[in-house]
């Protein structure tokens, strides 16, 4: 008897949770289809690395797929005029919606992946959020994955035939220490992965996104391998 | 006092559904901001009648994003080795999911929609879909519409703040027939609309596409004011 290994469809950005969601869709024995999606942001920087990612990884395949956002508007990611956030508190982290928010990001990357998923008849569909450190994002929280999810069902040619595509999201309830750890297990290689809001040759160590993964490296005690431009005070490991 | 018109998005495919829904909004006093998703259909046809559509409707702006359905493929209007069913049985369209479906395509369509809604800080989204003509399309159902509605609550910063962008589809119950009756009404002008799958110089009036439309202007007893290339010997007007 043949054994045929599920396909899953992984959406890698090329930042830490993305990769170590892939490698966990990887270690649960499902063919990895990599899917990014080049919306629009202000650098390129996390285009690179998600090819490596989906590169070291050996996924089977590997869809880079554009949509310009910068028409909408309305982020500071894909709007130069906007400003993201910098040198801000930790604990001001999370508790509204950054300028950084981009709008219904991931509805549409989850749409896609869906479209993704149906043309190769994938069982499921891996992305990385998490509700912990999620930044005030309206879309990482777990009741909105379950609105997706219930959604796709009737959304889909395979929802018809009775069948899901499921809504993977393994690490919604890790804090970014515990998803850097679980990465290093897997060994997720971290040296090419990128946060960094902004595009610049060493990351800024001041966007949000630089401080929720300084935190997260300092909290599970291992350093992280990429540069940084400037690091804060409190960092020490 | 003065009163403030609210934003609504329409997405504009350039056939008769989605005209008469914009033209539904204008009436319902909304602000339309159009926006069309070139999503790599094998023709352009489409694109430029919705491109005069939103200009002769005064749309407020009109945004034309591209997405490469192609690199999925999947359905026989991206993917040029896939036959477009033609020269069917009115009773078997709609019976089972033809060739054309394009994977989970209403639902990137929809969440591209919340994402310019979001932007510009719109109210509703009107959507052109039917259950009655729906050719076995799973995402023009209205259990469907209502789940994405449920999601795009969770979605979104506006849902946050307790608002609602509520998705409209003011056709989903009628039949073609009675769609054109409106349209008719509302002076949308079908001249400019484009219904075929194929994107020959005539409509071909063999697909299911031109087969429904045919039928829809036959039984409101108004003739459709396009060129075919051929017709049915039962399209009688």
């Amino acid at each position: 008897m043949i054994f045929m290994k599920n396909k899953a469809v992984c959406l890698i950005s090329g930042g830490i949770d993305s990769s170590v969601t892939a490698y966990l869709a990887k270690k649960e024995n499902y063919l990895v289809y990599a899917l990014t999606i080049n919306y629009g942001q202000q650098h390129k920087k996390e285009i690179i690395s998600a090819k490596k990612i989906a590169k070291l990884l050996r996924a089977e395949d590997h869809i880079i797929l554009n949509i310009d956002f910068k028409k909408f508007g309305g982020s500071s990611l894909t709007d130069k005029l906007i400003e993201i956030e910098s040198n801000r508190n930790l604990d001001d982290i999370g508790k509204n919606i950054p300028s950084t928010y981009v709008p219904a990001r991931n509805t549409v990357f989850l749409s896609l992946a869906l479209a993704y998923s149906e043309a190769i008849d994938a069982d499921a569909i891996f992305i990385g959020v998490t509700s912990t450190d999620y930044s005030g994002y309206p879309d990482c929280r777990k009741k909105y994955i379950q609105a997706f999810q219930q959604m796709a069902k009737l959304a889909t040619k395979k929802g018809i035939e009775g069948k899901t595509i499921n809504i993977k999201t393994p690490l919604i309830d890790k804090s970014k220490a515990e998803i850097i750890k679980i990465g290093l297990d897997l060994k997720v290689p971290f040296k090419n992965t990128w946060s960094c809001y902004k595009g610049e040759k060493k990351a800024c160590g001041r966007c949000d996104s630089c401080l929720l993964r300084l935190r997260g490296f300092m909290e599970s005690k291992n350093k992280d391998p990429i540069k940084y431009d400037f690091l804060p005070n409190w960092y020490k490991i």
